[in-house]
């Protein structure tokens, strides 16, 4: 088994489901971020190669949710969990930006036709052996797959890894604008400007629908009343 | 995409999570049934192929718990669950067998120490490939697949395929007791003389506890007091 250092790098070590551990509104301390987003897209040979296959594969809306998805997380674990980052550094986000990167690559329509799989499953399962392809070590690629299968998994009961509980709330953010308290108004607009939205509220409710009139058994159907709460996204209509 | 009728004959259509499908206690009309259990079990090439390499990978006690799984889970198919039959007929056990096969090939030592990954996905994705390897058409072994990644995923939201539910159910039943009125006294009296339980009930919530240990990220976390509910198997106390 691979260290603790590397099980902690690639965001292994476990925090409750239930996101006990997520500051709540009163508590939390969200400031602007001073960050150049261009400096904290992590530059690693792995990532580069994740990064140039996914821009062929994604739709623009998507690839452009998959980097706002990236900036809004690295935002939330710099202010609110900086423990996830005291000894590893950085390199925390490489394996970050490959979650993001792949989290949605089973929503597309080729993908999409291309299997009976929950979406989440068969995104998982294509990380897992393409960034293995990429040169990523395994228990970083095993992660990244970890997340993205249970990246639609919120629940009160047990844990989940560091890197499945971002995924989980940086999309929530991104998505439906749940846990507002999380990043700073500013950085909201810094992103959109970089990576914008073109329509993503009425984008990503289509293709919710689109997953669940393919695959009537799917596991976003878990989700009650996902597609109106990603269509009905307040915080982001601003922006769209 | 397959034609429908494969979509059914590998169990894809959509029961609600929640089981409200399911026979109550006081609806159910549940006989001991005359099956001869040698004759029930798929004699097809995938299944021949996967159950000898499983036979050499599973240690005993799993390996005799997988079939019971598979007896059980025939029994409710054919006593409460007809409509999932009667246009496929026995085409359907095939991959109810490839699911019992596989569905705790993740458990096993050498497989919990190959990986981060929670026990579930890492099965998952072994029953996908290596039942492809075998033969079975590709939706089949993502119907095994989808049914072994979502097997300890009960819940009250949303849909998941007749052979996930059915795994759900079975596994419940073999290792907990419950829902005992799905089954008939006689059958299991039957099912635990062929497949004997070689103390079941602490040798798998020992396995439970040594997931956990190993990943305490896992999603087996998500069932609170599973390792004490297996251990309590109350149902199937005569026959450990």
């Amino acid at each position: 088994m691979p260290s603790k250092q590397h099980t902690e790098e690639f965001g292994w070590p476990s925090v409750p489901r239930n996101r006990s551990n997520i500051p709540s509104k009163s508590d939390a301390h969200t400031t602007p971020v001073d960050a150049n987003f261009e400096a904290i897209w992590p530059k690693s040979d792995v990532v580069k190669r994740a990064q140039d296959h996914i821009k062929t594969v994604l739709p623009t809306e998507t690839y452009n949710h998959s980097l706002r998805v990236y900036y809004y997380g690295h935002a939330m674990v710099t202010q609110h969990f900086p423990s996830w980052i005291a000894s590893v550094g950085d390199r925390f986000f490489e394996t970050w930006a490959l979650t993001c990167l792949y989290h949605d690559i089973g929503t597309t329509e080729a993908n999409r036709a291309d299997t009976h799989m929950s979406f989440e499953f068969q995104g998982g399962f294509l990380a897992l052996q393409q960034l293995q392809g990429f040169g990523a070590p395994k228990p970083q690629a095993e992660s990244v797959c970890e997340a993205i299968i249970r990246h639609q998994d919120p629940g009160e009961t047990g844990t989940i890894s560091r890197m499945g509980q971002l995924v989980q709330i940086a999309t929530e953010f991104d998505n439906m604008g749940w846990q507002p308290h999380l990043v700073h108004e500013d950085v909201i607009k810094r992103v959109v400007e970089r990576h914008p939205r073109l329509k993503w509220s009425s984008c990503f409710s289509q293709t919710i629908n689109a997953e669940v009139d393919a695959k009537p058994w799917c596991h976003t159907t878990a989700l009650e009343g996902f597609a109106e709460d990603v269509a009905g996204n307040e915080l982001m209509r601003p922006y769209e």
